[in-house]
């Protein structure tokens, strides 16, 4: 079994359900170790931040962790999926009452990345593609994934990931990551109030970084400063923390910083990516 | 039968498809009238262009219009739509060789909407939510609809629809239809290079314009620029042209340019909807 449809096996939805109609919904990539989400309360939280910025109704997270502990049941490592949908509904953009929300829980094998990859470090790509910026949809996780699509065609191989400028040119992030750069001995990381995902591992490197008393910022960041930078580094929930090696044809060490965050995060047991 | 999934009766798809997933497809609202849909040729070059743009392939439109003529069989009217995705795939935003695109093609009933639409014009809002501007997105009918659906929800009832301006403050188009304005002589519609959708009712009435001599120009429209209009209407496939009597508590007559293009567009029998 690796899919649950709002509870019961299934692997199909309604052509009718407004998650494909308009990708109206919601979701969560999750790190499932020995059959535990990691960082589980940080999904949830970003869920239902997510649910209320849309309208929807926040499922109840024990719910979701039974369903998700199910589907996972008997892994080493999985990645762990939940999607919310606003449901099946008639023609048309207006919700109706009475609408009964789509709840899918599944399963995915742990991807294979090179293991080298947290240890020395990746080459990523700078996007041509532009995020739109727009503050109602900024920050959450939504279904609306077009943009992540163009940008993530424009490489085939070499590359781990590619970075993103929003429509003003400021760098926001990866298609399927967070940023961070030292720069001046300051730990910065994109403003991501008009536009990108609040990655749950961004947060966990915020909160490691405030209780430490390393000084950090959420910073308007152009590709020439970042490109200057000392140390970069990606983040997500499944990857942990890849140090950056090569942006455009630079290359960069990994510094202190990054690895005295890797360390730290490793310890806490929130990713299961080796060092 | 009202669904035909890749050609056969089906009313799900795979929780995997990257149209569920990720919003990553198209879709064509057209209406149907007596078996024959309207504007065939440019619904047609309109996902001919989408397809280009996103990276998929052109379905034939024979088979599109084959399977239109099926689903909506024994119908007096009705909205045929048209949904192409990147088809079911694994985890990530990268496309592989070899995925089979999905093709929705399905009947809803005509909508009923108050016979005095078209004759006596409606009320509009003026959404608070945004567009944002992405020229990889612009013009063409994606399935990432979240603007749309949080624009949709401000109002609940008597007004029509909804302008949406973009980022930067222009008017750009309704959630569910384009708008045109008659402003000292001159017919002008927004400028949709950045976001918004190219309808094709909308270029039905840029051509006539252009057939007919009559000046027009596609700009950048501030809404108080608008507001100042001699005369505003709506467009799209289905409730062919409303004119605009109320828009955020200014209202407006039925100017002889709408009414105009109204009496041609009904002759050319490229709507249904009476005047």
């Amino acid at each position: 079994m690796t899919t649950l449809i709002n509870g019961i096996p299934s692997d199909t939805v309604p052509v009718s359900d407004r998650g494909f109609q308009y990708g109206d919904g919601l979701f969560e990539t999750i790190a499932i170790q020995r059959g535990t989400p990691l960082l589980w309360d940080g999904h949830m939280r970003r869920l239902a931040d997510g649910c209320a910025r849309l309208g929807l109704c926040m499922p109840a997270p024990d719910i979701l962790l039974d369903e998700i502990t199910a589907v996972c049941k008997g892994t080493e490592r999985a990645v762990g999926k939940i999607i919310i949908t606003r449901g099946p509904a008639g023609r048309g953009y207006a919700a109706t009452k009475g609408m009964e929300q789509t709840r899918v829980v599944s399963h995915a094998d742990w991807p294979v990345y090179p293991a080298g990859n947290a240890r020395e470090g990746v080459a990523v790509h700078l996007c041509a593609t532009r995020l739109g910026r727009n503050p109602a949809l900024a920050g959450i996780k939504h279904l609306n994934r077009l943009e992540q699509v163009l940008a993530r065609a424009e490489w085939s191989v070499d590359c781990a990931d590619g970075l993103m400028c929003d429509s003003d040119g400021f760098v926001i992030e990866g298609t399927m990551t967070n940023v961070f750069a030292v720069l001046g001995g300051t730990l910065i990381t994109p403003e991501l109030s008009q536009s990108g995902v609040a990655g749950v591992m961004r947060a966990e490197v915020l909160s490691y970084a405030r209780e430490c008393g390393m000084g950090y910022s959420e910073e308007w960041i152009a590709p020439d400063r970042l490109r200057s930078a000392d140390e970069i580094f990606l983040t997500n929930s499944i990857i942990g923390i890849w140090p950056v090696r090569i942006l455009a044809s630079r290359s960069y060490g990994i510094g202190e910083t990054t690895h005295t965050i890797q360390k730290a995060l490793e310890a806490s047991q929130c990713y299961t990516t080796g060092i």
